[in-house]
């Protein structure tokens, strides 16, 4: 979520976040077509019990796949399953985990704490990391570094090339930590970095994945992949015991499905970031940082935040003053909307 | 869940569960119908804005009223809610709270107890109650009970007249308990006790009931009644931080406004309760208990437990070695199911 | 704590429980002894060192010991460190766990549930234990058992023997369980059943022992024991984590040293035992259950109990109307209040 | 805690903290003096009911007192009632409840969060905390700040002036917060500032303190004390839970009325503070930070604290190779230390 007052919304061009884009009719195909008959509920159906096969194959590994409701369920119960209560997970300041989840990885973990990185672009630097974890002691008066968590692609739409997050794994491995990444924009990362999913994930160190689907055309489905099937542990425990093991887990199974077997991820995931590139393109003197995915972060004023918000909706970004707005690009926004941003945007840079 | 080993299914004729059934026409067509450009994420959509009226009308009284993935995070939200962590709610021994959800009112409350009490039927009696209650005092040394709650359709299918729900509520209230109806199977009871909604539930002193809908034809959301505005408290907050806000809130949201606006609720609980009372009738001397709803549950032993478990799908019920077998009518099961399960009941009985 | 309503007090004979004695001699003597000069705090002192070697000769075998402050975190401790938060705990209904700890179980356990068993005396039969246990199924939807946890002596002042112990470790290590003993009261079990500590603990099947020593002539010290080292896991986390290592710990250390090094807990127990069974034997037929220990509980009524609440405090037991009583003696309890008793029991008697 | 390797500490000059000191006399002739007959028990006894008269006089206003086995659990259970699991707390980067006590806070309250605040000397500005405070939104997807959590003295030594916690209280009070103070050397802050215990608390704006005894003298039992009993709430059920309700409640109250009817506070702390005083003055251009109570940080290298330890026993401070070294003074440290280790920094100054 972005910082501010509430804009006004109605009938604007529309670029505050890509979790308000439609659903994509390949995944309302996938669901009409496992509508008939019994199945046996709770994800032992025939199509949830195929997520490992189809996700392993597109992971080029062995995984274990598993349904939730949300991404912030995703993430917590990943961390939960990763992170004692005395532990702590690293992650970056400006993280979705710390920032804009009420608190859910410290609910689900039974309070476990995140402790938090610095670094542009809301990333983390293996420096940093390092610095970081060097204050942590292996004794009990202090909580015990546990879990990496890492945001790919970050809060400021920035990305993790496979070495850079190899660095960080290898930090982690030694310090006997687990590595999660918190993959809402997965997949528009593997298209800015034209790399392959495994590369961006498990061979650079990644133990748990929380893939998101929802907000690059998914109903109301993200996937949490084990890539290392001893890290599952408990987690299908704390999944029903947390209410996120869906009674009718067709319907969410086939989401995660139709989203890999259609090529819908690289579609709307290509789509999105380029529509971003092309708003950075038309105003790249007001870019506050690079724009990599979908999400384009511009340094105006408080009088041109105004003068924008007659008509798109947007969020400004930082602290109250800070005169920077964020503009996200979903799979579905329209090529008019986009055309007149970059028109009002060249206008002003 | 039933008890007992897995019992093979494929091919068969299934009464395991209503949570099997595929989603009804309208739902999808509810959520095909929302399902252009944007709409504001997290339950501040427009379909969204307008469950509380819709809700209102339905019960004759102002509501508010929330979405969530599912029936375990609606009762365990609600819990939380009203159920501080040295709180104690009451409930039957058989309730899905404490006996299928994997300890989930306990994560939610952050360590509340479930305080169990007996009953026929599933069902909580007046006297029980207070009995029951007589052993909690009020000092630090025990939990004190803080919430009743019932089951509306039972999980043996019973169903509380709005007098009976009346004396366990007019015993909580003066003990300073609110009460929660776990109302997986509400629109079965309010069928089988053809009385209103609202006679049902708040009227006879409900204040925050977990409205199914997936088990009656939905796909994935359920509704959190609230009828006491006050009672709301922090929900909303332990709705987020539990995953359990919804992203594309439209998709569930939509779900429970066709429910009712189409008379869905109606429709397919008269249908499931009426296959239901067509097995009972086929076999009136096998019941172990009396058919009310949408489940029967029949008396029978190891031996024609096997036999029928070679065409049926079901769960024996009770402890290994009870004899006893449970059968779920659904929205959709086939007539034709239903008549071969008579025809084979009536041959046993 | 006892059941009813605050009896008064103020210079009565005090038969209430055995927490309300003084501090024994020995104890105080043992503080003094080490109050001079710097020691390393938070449990690493010289004496707190010493502790596993000193409880491991007790035991017979090689234990972890910690100290804490209450029962209550004793228990709790175990319970958090054996049970993850979706197991459960399977103890007698009379339980302190769960009738007089207020919730405290969950609350360290991260939500656990205890799951309930009957019987005598306060005490678990194995049949009960493998009965009860046959309503657990090995999927996600219910509660894992993951402990036995029962009471030695129990809250009914009844003791188990070693092969009652065993019988129910037995089953319990078929189910992949661990077994703790709240043993408040073991050094009374111990003198009771004339067996040696091993015998009554770890020979039988005990994982972890809480093992009381404030009720006996301590001040404010518990140990925790385990006799599997594997099983401390990250008891010591939670312990610091629960505001439960004491900054001090030299203060609690000498407290457990000189209960076992004194033999202060054989001849405190002893005592308390031998004023029981003097009450026990003036009214033989009053007894509602065997006294075996330091509890006395005679079957009165409501007036006798008036009656006898006017020279002595002491709770009445069970149910309102029950007409049972507990009278306990402690270590320090006065001869001449135990004869009072006898006298007005053999009257009544 | 300090941090960096363990110091050998055998037969050495002892200034790693104030934990390590041995109990005063006053405290265990108070101990002594109530340990006759019976007291009722957890914390209804004679001495427990007088506190918060005893204590309101110290304070000059109502207050309501409680006293718990150590400084975690005087802060983490303070918090636990002030913040639900969906708030966050406001405090130091530095402050002990996040860096010492294994995440304790996280535990008592069920995850809710500790957001950070620099500043030098480990205080917290008016002007940073309203920065802070800047960046949460009153919406459901961030916690929101329920308490500000200061030090006295603070973990560098530093106090807060009245007119410094005034300051902060107001921007708390204006958010809705609540204002809790971890006074684990409340005392010596008090000396320090030679102004009332009143005026560095509720009258500045304190709502909750955790006033500190066992580093200053007392054994194992620390003060919580509410000025305002309406946020007591169920202060009381927690502590129950949490096994910090003492079975022998007499021999903790005993040790809070002796520590303030003796004067004992204010005895000790002067001692402690003079002798840091001295130790201060010994190297004034050592001095990290200013030297305000009994605390004293130098700034050496590794060279010099290396040759230090082989007389002293101290921590070094901060990140690893900052050459920074940490000394308290604790109410016994023998002057001859004192006078060994100012010769000694006078040699390397």
């Amino acid at each position: 979520m972005g910082r501010g007052r509430r804009l006004e919304s109605r009938a604007m061009r529309y670029f505050k976040s890509d979790n308000t884009a439609a659903v994509a009719s390949e995944i309302l195909e996938a669901i009409a077509a496992c509508n008939h008959g019994v199945a046996v509920p709770y994800g032992t159906d025939q199509w949830s019990e195929t997520l490992d096969a189809v996700f392993g194959e597109f992971f080029e590994t062995r995984v274990r796949v598993f349904a939730v409701a949300s991404g912030t369920a995703a993430n917590s119960l990943s961390l939960a399953t990763l992170c004692p209560p005395w532990g702590t997970v690293l992650t970056h300041a400006e993280a979705h985990i710390e920032r804009d989840e009420c608190g859910a990885p410290e609910f689900f973990t039974g309070g476990a704490k995140l402790s938090l990185v610095g670094g542009a672009g809301a990333k983390i630097s293996a420096a940093d990391l390092a610095q970081r974890l060097d204050w942590f002691e292996p004794h009990v008066h202090g909580v015990q570094p546990r879990v990496l968590s890492i945001t790919q692609a970050t809060e400021r739409g920035a990305t993790y090339s496979p070495d850079e997050i190899r660095a960080l794994s290898d930090i982690a491995r030694k310090r006997g930590m687990a590595v999660h990444m918190d993959g809402a924009r997965f997949a528009n990362a593997v298209i800015a970095r034209n790399v392959s999913p495994a590369e961006l994930s498990w061979k650079a160190g990644v133990d748990v994945l929380s893939f998101g689907v929802i907000k690059n055309g998914g109903m109301n489905a993200e996937a949490v992949v084990f890539f290392d099937p001893d890290r599952v542990a408990d987690f299908e425990f704390r999944r029903k015991r947390a209410g996120q093991l869906l009674c009718k887990g067709r319907y969410a199974s086939v989401q995660l499905l139709a989203y890999l077997q259609t090529g819908l991820w690289r579609r709307n995931a290509e789509r999105a970031n380029a529509l971003a590139a092309r708003i950075a393109a038309a105003a790249p003197r007001l870019l506050s940082v690079p724009c990599e995915t979908n999400q384009v972060f511009v340094q105006l004023d408080d009088a041109r935040i105004a003068a924008l918000s007659r008509e798109f909706a947007f969020y400004p970004w930082g602290p109250t003053g800070s005169g920077e707005a964020r503009f996200v690009c979903s799979w579905d926004t329209p090529d008019e909307d986009v055309g007149a941003l970059c028109a009002a945007l060249a206008r002003l840079g």
